[in-house]
Formats: structure tokens, sequence, C-alpha cells
């Protein structure tokens, strides 16, 4: 129950991210990319996906924030990603890491080490890409080396979990982060991250309850998000309490 | 209300798409290609995305219409969008030019003064953008150049504006103009851009009289683009010449 | 009739597949990316898509299947699509070739030869595409070479054709093929492959029937195809039984 946010402070950085309509910056994979510019809208945010060389710097310094999802790491999203993580650092500007799949699969590693290097203002990924970011996994291997079955397993299911998750269910989230990290940044950064974790929370948990399935699902999230108010959040905060005192 | 096309010319237009079931050429941006071809056929258009050099040039030229949207301009397809429109100007094929957030943006800027100076049939921009081709706003920059965070703002805010408006609202209405005017080459080509444009318009009205938010808008505009017909828009248009008298 | 897989066949590697929910390695069109892994997620398959040189074959090596498809073949896609090919081929993993609008256009016309020649597993394509892999139709021209008008009319067809059906109706069936074929490796191939078509369309006739138009319509049958059951696929195809008895 501690870890909760209170409903007012989700609701308040709700109210400043609605009010500021804050430019995001996104360089993110071609499988969610409409998804997390319509979830940016839905929650108020205006999404910019700008992610070719000499565009995404200068980019970088003028958005609210920057997200870079490593989902998709074509080659110019690769340089692009460099590009604007640099610009963000020397402007100010605060930017989120999703190493989506980093592990054992040999483009991408070498890259995530590289940008967590770089002082992201967040890292959203799942346990085990955390885990190689923390030097506990596989990782830091050199681009050109193969991959024996064994080592790629690991990687393979990370990727598998996070595109499901990304698709069906989280995935505008890390977006939805730089969103509230964009506009609230006279905020406490750890009470912005976990107050937008939980306003995209509320709001899957209430399209869950209404949806027939996954397309259905998808459809009622953009609604959610558009529609969530400090009392829908203070219900939902305040039925994970009971769920946890009872527990 | 002088400016409103008249119902039955609308839905003339749209009887010819119907029925010509133009191929649409369209060289677009990652964000928005899936609701542009779903809202292509839905109005009864047939959508192809050739945006790869090598092909773009030759399926201009067989193409009913070319789209060329700058919103992800990825190195290869500024070179596909240029083998495009050389092609379609010598075969004769209508085209449309979506400059989307030109202006301080230093690789879309100078390539979008190049199409618009290539002879579109059809620039579509917002206000920002036509004062950057017509010479009012930034632009003329060179690709090289770093921008200051006075010159890029006005960019970031027109890219801001027309990322939402180009996913939520206003997606695929460049698509559709394409369509109409590929499909109605004997018309005269401002009433075939006025009824394109009127014709998404109605759709996307009447989509939001039903939706309950962003999501079901978005399914909602294309079952609508899919049934339109000459007494929606006859009524969709006395609503809106009432409403001018009016007002 | 006879041609019909029987319900408890398709049933049964249906629940293959969700209880295995094989690892599905996708390199496919942008257009469609969003709705194939949304497809894979609602049949319990996991989609990664993984198009890029130097990860393309180390995954292909582990993924239960791979899908190859060609609706927009950019320069990076062609190379990881050989590469991701021949290790499949090395490691045993089946894989599905979609050459999707191959005939005259000039760049990906060579390389869908050249894939179907490197032993796909099946090959998924219209009337026009395979007859273009059989020799019967165009094809077999350089990368170089312009087309005449005349030459390039039946693939831009077919382009068109692939594309709308892509999209609006069975934009996922060839990454659903993969994934039972990567799912049942046990079972006889074509019956595991018919299983994989009927699956599809029986999911995607039951979202027709609920559906106001193509919007609804592609929400519905995600949902459908979360929830097909056996009696759904004994009901729909004792339909189609009588049907063809009393043609």
């Amino acid at each position: 129950m501690m870890t909760l946010p209170s409903a007012s402070e989700v609701a308040r950085h709700l109210r400043i991210v609605r009010s500021a309509r804050p430019l995001v910056h996104c360089i993110t994979n071609t499988v969610v990319q409409n998804v997390t510019a319509n979830a940016l809208l839905a929650v108020g945010a205006s999404p910019a996906m700008v992610d070719i060389v000499g565009e995404a710097g200068p980019f970088a310094r003028v958005a609210s924030g920057l997200l870079v999802n490593l989902g998709t790491p074509s080659p110019e999203q690769r340089s692009a990603a460099l590009e604007a993580t640099a610009a963000a650092a020397d402007a100010g500007t605060p930017w989120v890491l999703d190493p989506v799949a980093i592990g054992a699969l040999p483009v991408r590693t070498p890259l995530g080490h590289r940008l967590a290097a770089a002082g992201p203002s967040v890292i959203r990924g799942n346990a085990s890409e955390i885990a190689v970011l923390a030097g506990l996994g596989g990782g830091g291997r050199g681009t050109d080396a193969d991959l024996s079955v064994d080592e790629a397993v690991p990687a393979a299911a990370a990727l598998a979990e996070r595109t499901g998750a990304v698709v069906a269910v989280s995935g505008a989230v890390d977006a939805i982060v730089a969103a509230f990290r964009g506009a609230c940044r006279d905020d406490d950064p750890a009470s912005v991250t976990a107050s937008a974790v939980a306003a995209y929370t509320i709001a899957a948990q209430r399209a869950a309850e209404m949806a027939a399935g996954p397309g259905t699902f998808a459809v009622a999230l953009l609604d959610e998000l558009a529609v969530l108010d400090h009392d829908a959040i203070e219900h939902a905060l305040a039925s994970a309490a009971v769920a946890g005192a009872t527990r």
C-alpha cells in the first residue's frame, strides 16, 4: 500500500500534462508508433516521431520530453537515438530509455548499454532487461558475435514478452512516462514517474473491464486515457489498497 | 456558405471513386500508414505503399494518384519521393504533397521546397507550412545547420499540431484527396479537391457524434467512410449551411 | 467438402498453438506490423519483429517460425530477410514466404524468386504472384530495368488487391500460418497449414457478421481470434459443408 501514489498526486500530475500539452519526441519501434501517438494524444500530450539523422538532435533540444525505445532499431534510428540523447543531455530534456529485448541480440545490446550510460531520466524495462543493464545477465557482446541457441533463448523470451506487452497492454506506457516527466519538471521525479505508470495502469484496468477481447480492449484504452479523472483514479487506488490490505 | 461544394457534386465524385477504384500510390509516414490504407479502402480506393528506390518511379507512372507525406522522411523515402514525383510529372499522374512540419527542421524543409517546386497537383498543409513554402516563414535552411531553440519552436508546434491532427482526426485526408484527384481527372480539379475534403470531414463529424473517445472515433471513422452516401452528405452540408447563415 | 479440414483437427492445432505459445519471427511490411502482432497475440502466439541486419539471422535460429512478407521491402529488410532465411534453413525453423506484388516491380521480384528458391515451408500468394514464381507471368527482371506501363499494370493490380486484402481482411493470415507451423512441427504440414487458414477465416467470418464496417470489423477480428474454440470451428465448418452440398 505504501508504494501507491496518492490519487490527488496522480490527478494533479495528469492535470499538469493536459494543461502543458508536452511535446513528446518519440524514437520508437514501428509496431507501436500509431498506438503510442494516439495514447499520447488521448492523455493530453503532443507526440512527434522524429527519428532521422539531422533532425533528431535539434528536435530533442526543444521537446518537452524524449522517448528512445529499441524495439525495431534500424540503422537510421540507432544513429538518431545517439544524436537525440546527446542533445537532450545538453539541453536538459528529460528522456526515457526502453531497452526492448536487450540481452543477447547482438546489435541492440551494446547500444542499450551505451544509452544507459548516457544518463537517461528513466529506464523502463522488464526484469531481464534491467538485469542485463545491471551486469547480472548476458549482454556486453560485440556486434559481430554469433549467438548460440542457449545464449539467445532468454533474449527471445524477453522479446516475446515485451512485444506482447507492448502491443496489447502497455504499448505506450514508456511514452506516457516521457509526457509526465516532460510536463512536471518542478515535481519530484520519482513521484511523477509513479503517477504516469498509475494513470496508464488505471486506464488499462478500466478498459479491460469493458472489453470483450484484445480488439475492443485497445479501443477502450484510448477512450479511457482521454476521460481519466480524479474520481476514477481515487476509486481504482482505493480498490488496490483494499486488495493489498486484505491479501 | 458559398465555399461549400454542393451535395450532389460531392456524391458524384464519391461514386466515381468507388467505381474507378483508383490505385493510390502512398509514400507516407510510418505512424499513419495503416490508418491511411484502411481509410482508402473504406472510401473505395486501392492503396499501395511503394516507398523504395527503384520501384517508386515505375509505380508512380501506373498509379491513379500519388501522395507524398513528409512526416517520417527516412533517407530511403526521401530518395523514393524524388524518384516518384519526377515519374508522376512525366506520366501525368496527379500528386499531393503534404509537407508535414517543414519550417525549421533541417532535413525535410529543403526537401519540401524542392518538391513544392516540382509541380504537385495539390499541396495540403497547415498555415505554418504553407507560409514556409510561400517564403513568409522560416525554411530554406541548409541541411547541416543547427537550430537555435527560438528557431525550432514554431516547427515543433507545427509538428505537434500536425501529428495530432494526422493521427487522431485527419490522418488520411491527404490520401483521400489523392484518390479523388486520381479518379476524377475529367472534372474541375478545385471542385474535386473540395469534394474529397468534404467527404472526409462529413465522415469524421458523423464518427465524432457516436464516439465515446479517440479509440471509438478511429473505428467509427472507417465505418462511416465506407457507408457515406448522398443523403448523409446532403444532410451534413445543409446543417453546415444553416449554421453559417445563423452565425 | 473434402478439402475442408475437420473441426477437431483445426481445434487440436489451435490448442497446440495456445499451449506452445510459438515465438513468431516477423519480417513484414510496415503497414500491417501492428495488426500482425496483435493477431498473433490474440491467437496465442508470441510475435517479434526483428528485421535488422545482424539480429535477423541469430533470431531466426531460436524462433519457432519465421514470416518473410515483401510488402514494403526496404534495403535493410531485404538484407535481413536473406540473413534470416539462411539461418532458418540451417536451424530447421519453418518459414513462410509472402511475395506481395511480385511480378513487374523491379526490386522485389528478383528477391521473391531468390527467396522462393531458398526453400520456404509455405508460399502464400495470390494467383498472380504464384504464377510469377511458377514462371508463367512476368518477373525475372533485373533491378535496373525500367517498366513500361503495360508491363507494370498487372503488378499494380496485384499490389492493390493484396494491399487491400492484407490490411482489411487477411492482414495477418501469413503470420498465423507461421505460428501454426512453428507450434505443430510433429503434425502433417499440409494439414497444419489448412488449419491455420481455416482458423483465421472462421474468425474473420464471425467478425464480419457483427461488424458495421471495416473499422468495427478489424476490432472484432482480434476479439474473435482470441475466443475461437472447437464449437465455433465446428459450427462454421458444418455451415460451409452444407453450403457446399447444396450449391
